[in-house]
């Protein structure tokens, strides 16, 4: 059994950790280089001792003639806008794929990239937005397993997509007013210096933050809009928007989104647990909670899991979903390797659990 | 400088405590008797040794005729359901007052409170139902100075109608549709035995719970429809409803709530911070932040303070409100004080920080 | 590959999630019966709903006839003086092997066991402690590998043996004086109620409990006089004997143990961390950590390792050993599984990390 | 009732926060200045909304001839090596008088000050050495009282001095062999930026740090040698010396210390309780627990007590202290108030509870 040769770029980030940690015990798949900035020279066991008998590899610069010669896969787990300068690049050498953590080819349209990001894709970058996949593999699934370049989904969209998914496609629920209160651990805003990620900032306490303009949000418009519409837009130029609110749990991993929609009449408990069970009933990551059970957190913790719940709440005629992940396995790490599996032909939950 | 008299039925709950606590250091406090059912002979600081020191007094049993005839005022810090029986009779003593945390008299209507709690009240409670005072003193200040019964708000209402007052009040807003997102601290749910409320059950998780049917959401929603229509119901059965999601944060004590409701056109930042400043200009214990600043837990913990922040989502039309409290001080024991305060014509945050 | 038939008596407590969580994921393991007061008839799924679309089994009461003639191996997670009663039944079938996660097979000497846990064994169970042998697999790996009982050990027990066993044996420190400071997540509990394991009353907090009389004292006691004198007492009655406090840490996984012994002169760190390292040469689970390297409880979280630093306190002629588990895995659930591993002649590492 | 004025240097640290606290709800001050390098201009609600409605103060640069023409007392909350540049400038205006938070007066012997701390003392400040009173009320109250410069002990020192001074001073305990495994919240490190105290790094861990040369080991041995020796070292030049081991808690306040001293034959509980009470009988901020009873962090919480309980392991001939504070009250900040109302004739414990 041939083993595919993988590096990792950004390998000292909670990404990178995480997909290490992961790939150590994927059966087919042999780390060949990890690619730090910060730490050349050093082992990766001096930065996570977690894995001091498991891995025993040194560090090493950017050097993409090195990495795309002797790789089948990258990963990319970089900064924003850092991404869009190293992925042409290695997408250079033929039969290369790369899967890129960041957001810098998630968005179809590059004005609405740089509308939120501030900043442009330079020609070879954008050429790219073209062919790059969204790398969400529930809806996604046979356009991954040919793509060169997958667009890894952002923690809180694949939270949110995958809970108001079947909701927009079966058209049961009005595509305007709906609201996602998201909540995340604190490693989702990675490993960067910060006073307000300090223990005694954020423990026995609770905030909201970019409460108006939070960088998901266009890439679950995008996703959810043509799941409604078929298109990013429609005819009218309608998407759909959703009003976002992150808050930050003093938790390590996962996110918990509670969703709320319009629900159209005539739609019970029956009904709509039968649409989410059709809709995900190959999806071999997606559990749906039967009412009144709800999904917590704790249930995905450390696993690739997203876990769906509803509540119909007729006082109001809206719709309660919640969906739970956690943020680095299936809302980064533990996804990108679900791509690989289908990328490469293996079962999809090789290594993952 | 004479002080009052106080006795504290339901001494070694949370909210017991939290009073007890508050009580030690007020200037014009006299604690007489500590009652509780589970710990007759007990030294306070058998239960709660923090209090070492500070206080040494035997907790005793329900003894109504010594309790009222020595008490000026009693807090009833009981379940509900339990104080209606335990009410009435406080109250047969001329110029007795009393404060209860329950919920057994905050609602106006007795089938509304049967309809949530299950439970209906006998003839001389639900007699009572007409003299009791709602005791959120940013709206009844008036009223409760000369209350003999003053019903003290729940926690996740107080945070939940001071954070939504001032634009249903001001008509600022749809008073459909309204969403409120709220998540507590496990003290919340009191000191009685649950394997849920375990640290290692709720520790490095969330969930949502009570999805459809808190108990906070009649009370809710008869403040907000008085303060939009003027009535619990206006001429054609109108009222005010929300949408209601309770979460458990883990951490020990603090609620934030997320509102979300459409902001009629015209309104910018500036208009509604003057409404929110206007609205609480005499409220010591309500602070408003400016945006984009928005208030957090810790702001408030283990003070009487309502931070209230928002945020318009002009893509959405919708504005969106944070407000958060400590659910032991503002959200009962620091509020059942200031009522305190209010009633015996004492500074307002006596004793209160 | 033919797998063995593997039940569970005690399925719901956090010893036997933690089994199924690991044997679900064993190659050479068949999950038989799951065995449970408390909750027979109901799906497993039911009590951990993390197990959904993993494990679809009823948990069923203690059938012992069908228990014997369907598994070759039974792990009891139960209390102990519980188990003691179970145990020889079990073990009248031929062939059968029962791994014992309770108290009631650790001591050889019935007579210390009756003084620490005010119980004495039946006749059946007395005669089996000859049998059964210490689940320490870095002490006892040959006798576990034909052992039919292994008295799995505790978690306090594990951490301080594997982080003193290296000196005593190599006889570098005094028998006497030695002090084990130990910390635990509150898991290490177990889930029955009790208000000390509430969110609210740990969480924020820290104490120390049960300063004097622990149970895992003599069992950590037995082993060390074993490492240092060959047998459980010397010629002249000694025993190596420790103070031992335990404290309650507000996480929830997760053992450290500070042990402070005094050592002979003439050794430095190199010659200490020689006498660890070859110690602990065979032992795949064993991390040693260089000065000033220390381990954290982290690195080993939902792992089977156990992770040992030390340093030198030339001051004092002291050496502090530092000494870090997972209470549910090393230190109960994946030792466990490790001596199963063991037992029947797989990796010593499988399905373990 | 005239109100001294009083500023603060070093404001906006996590003691500087935790005196304004305290300072705005004492009697008898009046803040004056505070002072901050890093936030010139801003207003102190900038840095901690938690002050709005409390507060409303420029923090401004060190000015050090404004400084001390207008306040009858300063408080410098400064890192160590830094306020010994500041003090004596400050204490040239007659009648001024300074409490220092720092490490850099507590110290008798300037030669120990500089091995621990790598640092000399110029002139100024080395004269100073001599006329600085160490601020442990409990000891040193007389001193305190008529001092123009208290040297605030540390968080440790003050948990450990105020467990082992009443065995050392009654003789009732070996000098020798003495361990102290102390264990402390996050907020003992200060605001400095600092990956290792990120949210995700320390919760759901523990761990030791500075194991061997924790700069609060000099402060103790200095202060338990005085209590045993009458001196700093005794004609043999003998000192008391400490095993010290902190630990990081993954709370945000709190030090549990505890201590492993050898028991001369003779003594039990109750002499034991003897000696603590009377030696505490005039301290309103220690509270002694008889056996069994152990203080728990939460007990002094955001308190300025300490509380200490003890247990005799008999089998070992050693007693076991805890003593616990709160690391920014008892530990820092409250424990600098209580020397201000020592220094200037208040009520010891005005402010403070």
């Amino acid at each position: 059994m041939k083993k595919i040769k993988v590096s990792i770029i950004g390998a000292t980030g909670y990404s990178g950790k995480e997909l290490i940690k992961i790939l150590l015990n994927h059966p087919k798949v042999e780390l060949i280089h990890l690619i730090s900035a910060s730490y050349v020279g050093k082992n990766i066991t001096d930065i996570f001792p977690d894995f001091l008998n498991q891995l025993d590899k040194e560090l090493i610069g950017l050097d993409l003639h090195k990495i795309t010669q002797e790789s089948d896969l990258v990963f990319t787990a970089l900064p924003h806008t850092v991404s869009m300068k190293i992925v042409p690049d290695l997408l250079k050498k033929e039969g290369m794929r790369v899967i890129d953590l960041s957001a810098d080819f998630r968005l179809m349209d590059s004005v609405t990239y740089t509308d939120w990001y501030q900043k442009k894709h330079d020609k070879k970058s954008k050429i790219l937005l073209k062919n790059a996949v969204y790398g969400l593999p529930e809806l996604y699934g046979k356009k991954i397993k040919s793509a060169s370049l997958v667009a890894n989904p952002g923690c809180y969209s694949t939270s949110a997509i995958l809970g108001i998914a079947p909701l927009l496609t079966n058209q049961v629920v009005n595509p305007e007013g709906i609201i996602v209160d998201a909540k995340s651990g604190t490693s989702g805003a990675g490993r960067k210096l910060s006073l307000g990620l300090h223990f005694a900032e954020c423990n026995e306490s609770f905030k909201a933050y970019k409460c108006l303009r939070h960088n998901h949000i266009p890439e679950i418009e995008q996703e959810l809009s043509l799941l409604y519409y078929g298109q990013i837009q429609n005819k009218q130029k309608k998407t759909v928007k959703i009003s976002f609110t992150p808050h930050l749990l003093p938790i390590n991993r996962g996110i918990l989104s509670t969703c709320y929609l319009d629900l159209k009449d005539g739609y019970g408990d029956e009904e709509i647990l039968d649409i989410y069970k059709e809709f995900y009933q190959n999806a071999p990551f997606v559990r749906i909670f039967s009412p009144p059970e709800l999904p917590e957190i704790r249930f995905v913790t450390k696993t690739n899991y997203c876990d769906i719940g509803f509540a119909i709440d007729e006082r109001m005629g809206k719709i309660k979903v919640i969906s739970v992940i956690d943020n680095l396995s299936k809302g980064a790490s533990g996804q990108a390797v679900q791509n690989m599996n289908i990328m490469f032909g293996f079962r999809e939950n090789s290594g993952l659990i």
